[in-house]
């Protein structure tokens, strides 16, 4: 195990002690100054992000690597709008959930605590160092980040002025930390120190996943694979489900809230795939059809079986024609991955049938998958989306950043 | 992996589809119909457990540790009844627990939902067989169990009888499914089946915390570990501090929720100690004090230093005279399991300092830290004592074996 990480762990457990009782407004100043210290620091992080920018090319990043990379004054200036926002949220800790009166009397209830010392993964984008930090502090967690090998010198830049701000404010330093290393072996030790980490959250690809599901003794909120899909029912308004098709697919791809598949019902395929293939054709979407499908729209490419199970990422859709809602429920969940599924019908018992029937993080009636997003779900913030089932799942604001405690008011009572 | 545990994967995997959307009156017509079974197949139970008895006193179990594999008639139509009064409580899936409006018009919701699949590992009382798929049954989740080799004969009965109840009444045969095989690996093996479990929930010692801990790429709940402290502040009332000492240590010793460690402030320690004392010695509790206890109770043994770190689960208590709330608080951090804590005070400020302060499932003022159990609070049921912060803390009820799911009720809206 890596001593400077132990070190590290041992200060985030100090710190995160100090911060479960700190009071909103010493939190949200801390915020503000994170904000100030942000956009006094602009020079030197574009500086730093020029430093990952120009390594990034010399080792071949993609034109879409690269912008996510990329910082400039007006990326920074968001950045640390956001930070501040987080400042105006409500406070979720020390709120009473509930509180109920047994009959001897004991007043029984759950509290809503911060989880303690939260760990993160994360690649490509450095804003996520300020976005992680600041929804953290807001909830008393102190945290620990590692970001990615390619951003390395713009979040260490970032990292060191929010733990400085936050420093300022006389919070202890270890409420904000950066795992500096490019060495691998640190991720897997991260993973592994049960002893001062509540909770890990990997935010990247499969290959990340996996080293988690091999590695992690620590409690993990897996986030963000999302093979998503699409459809349309039988008895879907089909101008709403092309409008909806074209905006889950094309209005941002890289996501993964984005539509992979999908699923149209046999009696309203032949009316129905015409106009949305022309729409989607039109915005460059290269299409991938089923043997039916391809009845239907014979230009298009013939979709092999890993298609279904594929996260494009990229203007790339593969299409089925399935013979019933049914059909279209068991291939989701054959192939889906539980983040977000959505049915365009007219149909109220279909409406019904679907959204209690699909086991996902989000199941939408009439409306685009592209809204898994906390902040289009009003939560002002978002950690992350959780595809796994224990305790965060779908986008996590800061109420998912928090636990609970069960507090009693007694007065004597004995148990007998 | 083990073939035979994949299929089983598989088949709970199925169940637990058609358990999501079965009906609250078919779940509850299979409990009773589960109690039924368990009443009628008494003898044949009773012949298991015989079989398990005479192997456990060949290995030389303990006194107490029979009397946790000893099923009686009575024992059986208590757990009978205990699966009957699940049906009686309410059935969480299908609550809608929030939903808002966006300004988009979009409604958002969170509606409860089943789990999936839950594993169980646990050992000795056969009991925890029927308690367990009672709870999971109710909750619309598919249930594998893996119970302790020592109660393999009972479990096996126990889980068939169950298993055969709810069958008939159309229910999967996934549903209820029991691991009968005494080999380890297979234990292993359960907590790498992240593509067919949900959730894995070991119920033991600290050694099998270990295994999981070591080995799980499924996501666990981890329970029961339980080294609880009562702290005697210098504003207690004192004839309430020997009563609540008193039960907390003797009222059932051998349970995760007894008090393992006394605290004392100072100031009062002269005047509390040896009444206390006298009623714990009456009781037959061995006490193991710090040196300014011994000054006061010279007749007691000394504390070693791993006394604050052991969780008896017996008839000792080990008393520790502190300066300060502060003190007993950092003793609480250091030693504590984050279990359950209980200060006994009349003093304002330091009730409200305690129940804001220390980081445990259960904290409590002015009573006793065997109160931590899902009965006591009130859910009706139990499926054991969460002592982590993800997904959840202290007492299980039915509703912390289900999850939520997003749901979106929309009429075209398109995300821009």
């Amino acid at each position: 195990m890596n001593e400077k990480l132990l070190e590290q762990g041992r200060k985030a457990r100090e710190a995160a002690r100090f911060l479960s009782t700190a009071s909103t407004s010493l939190k949200n100043e801390a915020l503000i100054a994170m904000a100030r210290a942000l956009k006094e620091g602009s020079d030197e992080i574009l500086a730093a992000n020029a430093v990952d920018m120009e390594n990034g090319k010399k080792q071949g990043l993609t034109a879409a690597l690269l912008d996510r990379l990329l910082l400039t004054q007006q990326r920074i200036e968001d950045m640390a709008d956001g930070v501040e926002s987080v400042a105006s949220l409500p406070d979720p800790v020390g709120e009473v959930i509930k509180m109920w009166r047994r009959p001897n009397g004991l007043q029984v209830g759950r509290m809503r605590v911060p989880l303690g010392v939260v760990g993160i993964i994360y690649e490509s984008r450095p804003n996520v160092t300020a976005d992680a930090a600041s929804l953290c502090l807001k909830t008393g967690n102190a945290i620990i980040l590692r970001g990615g090998e390619e951003a390395i010198n713009s979040n260490r830049v970032i990292a060191r002025i929010c733990a400085e701000a936050v420093k300022s404010c006389n919070i202890p330093p270890g409420a904000i930390q950066f795992v500096d290393s490019e060495d691998r072996e640190v991720v897997v030790d991260l993973m592994r120190m049960s002893d001062y980490l509540d909770v890990l959250i990997p935010r990247g690809g499969p290959g990340l996943k996996k080293v988690v599901q091999d590695n992690a003794s620590v409690p993990v909120i897996m986030t963000g694979m999302g093979n998503c899909h699409t459809y349309v029912d039988e008895f879907a308004d089909l101008d709403m489900a092309v409008d909806i098709t074209i905006n889950a697919k094309t209005q941002r791809p890289s996501v993964c809230n984005a539509t992979e598949t999908l699923l149209v019902h046999e009696k309203i395929a032949a009316e129905f795939l015409p106009t949305a293939a022309a729409g989607l054709l039109e915005r460059g979407v290269e299409l991938r059809g089923c043997e039916k499908t391809r009845q239907i729209l014979p230009e298009i490419k013939a979709a092999a079986d890993e298609d279904w199970s594929t996260e494009y990422l990229d203007l790339i859709l593969a299409i089925r024609v399935v013979d019933s809602i049914e059909e279209a429920m068991s291939h989701i969940h054959q192939y889906g991955t539980g983040h977000t599924e959505a049915i365009i019908t007219r149909d109220y018992n279909n409406s019904r049938q679907f959204l209690a029937g699909v086991d996902a993080a989000a199941v939408f009636v009439n409306t685009s998958t592209r809204f898994t997003d906390g902040f289009q779900f009003g939560f002002g913030a978002e950690m992350g989306i959780s595809t796994q089932k224990l305790h965060a799942r779908g986008p996590m604001g800061l109420e998912e950043l928090t636990t609970i405690k069960f507090i009693i008011y007694g007065n004597g009572q004995l148990r007998s």
